[in-house]
C-alpha cells in the first residue's frame, strides 16, 4: 500500500507525501517521543531541513501524520482558564465545536472513520490521544493527582465525548443526531465534569 | 456489490444470502415496521414460508440482517427487575459483557466497524437501535415519561456506552483498553443511571 518507493524522481507533492508516510510509520512504530525528525527524514530519504520546511515542528508533523484537523493545545488555555465548575461544559462545547465546524468537521469524521477501519491509523490516533491530550490533561489537573489517575480521568472523558461523536456524527442515532448542540452540552457536561474532578470510587492510584 | 442476481440457480447457501440481502435492503429502505416478511420474500424471489423457515420471526430476521449478535430483549427483564438504583450498573455490566464475550465480542466489533464505514450498514444499525432498544427503554421507563423524553434518555445512554466500546475495543485508547471491567462499571454506571432517571435540565418535552 505504501507509495514511497515508486522509482520516479519525486516532485514537490511526492516529497511531501513521502515525508508524511515516513512520519506515519515512524510515529506508529516508535511512538511520539522516539520519533525524531532526523529519523523520519532518513526514512523518507530527505534532509531534515526539508521536513521542517514542509511541516514545521515535530508536533506539527505529528498532527499532519495523524490527520488531526485541530491542535488540542489551542483549546487548553481557554478551557482551563475559567471557573472550575464550568470545566466540563467548556470541554464539551469545544469538542462539539470541532465536529460541527464545516472546516474541521469532515476532517475529524474522516480521521475517526479511518482509525476504526485501519489498525495503523488507530495506532496513530492512540498515540496522538496519549501524547497531545492525556498528558496535557494530567498537567492541568495538577500535582495532587497522580499521572495514572489523570490518564484514567482523561480516558473516561474521551469515552463520553467519542461516544457522542460516534452516535451523532458517524452512526446518526436519533434523537442524538438532530438535538441542538446546547441540549447535548447541558446533558453531558456534568458527566465530563464528574470524570475530571469528582471522587471516583475504585479509582486506581 | 449485490450478489442477488447471478444467473446461477441458487443452492441453499445462496438462497439464505439472497433473503438476507433482500432483508437488508427492505429494512433500510422502509424501516422495521413497513418491512413485511412478504415484501422481503418478494424482493428475494422466494416464498414467505421459506423466509420463516430460514430465519424465524421478522425480529429474528431483522437481527440477522443488522448483524446483531445478541437479542437486546433477553437482557431487559433481568436489567429492569432489580432495584432502581442499580439500573445503570446492570446495564453497563450487560453491555460490556457482550463486548467481552469471546462469542459475541468479535461479531459486535465487526458490526460497528461496518456501520462506521458503510452508510447502508449504519442505517440498519440506527433502525435496530430505534426499534429494538429505544422503544423498549421508553416502555420500561413507564407512562410518566413521554416517548420523546425516553428516546432522548436512551440516546444519551447510548452515547456513553458506545463511547466506551469505541475507545476500549475499537481504538484501544489507554488506559481504557486495559482497565478491569469492574473499574469501568464503577466509573460509568452513575452516568447511565443519571441519563435514565435524573432530572436533565433543558430536556425537551
Amino acid at each position: 500500500m505504501s507509495q514511497r518507493r515508486t522509482g520516479r524522481r519525486p516532485g514537490k507533492q511526492d516529497t511531501r507525501e513521502e515525508i508524511l508516510a515516513a512520519a506515519r510509520d515512524t510515529f506508529a512504530d516508535h511512538g511520539y517521543e522516539s520519533a525524531s525528525i532526523r529519523r523520519i527524514a532518513t526514512r523518507a530519504g530527505v534532509d531534515p531541513a526539508l521536513v521542517h520546511h514542509y511541516f514545521g515542528t515535530k508536533e506539527d508533523l505529528f498532527r499532519a501524520a495523524a490527520a488531526a484537523p485541530i491542535d488540542p493545545a489551542t483549546f487548553f488555555p481557554q478551557i482551563w482558564a475559567g471557573d472550575p465548575e464550568g470545566l466540563g461544559e467548556r470541554i464539551v462545547r469545544a469538542f462539539l465545536g470541532v465536529w460541527e465546524d464545516p472546516e474541521t468537521g469532515p476532517a475529524i469524521r474522516a480521521t475517526v472513520r479511518r482509525a476504526v477501519a485501519d489498525e495503523r491509523s488507530a495506532v496513530l490516533l492512540r498515540e496522538f490521544f496519549a501524547t497531545l491530550v492525556v498528558r496535557r490533561i494530567v498537567h492541568e489537573l495538577g500535582a495532587d493527582k497522580t499521572p495514572e489517575e489523570g490518564a484514567l480521568r482523561a480516558s473516561l472523558v474521551a469515552s463520553q465525548l467519542f461516544g457522542v461523536a460516534l452516535g451523532r456524527y458517524l452512526l446518526r442515532l436519533q434523537p442524538l443526531a438532530d438535538l441542538p448542540v446546547e441540549t447535548i452540552v447541558t446533558a453531558i457536561a456534568p458527566t465530563v465534569q464528574r470524570y475530571l474532578t469528582a471522587d471516583l470510587a475504585g479509582l486506581p492510584g
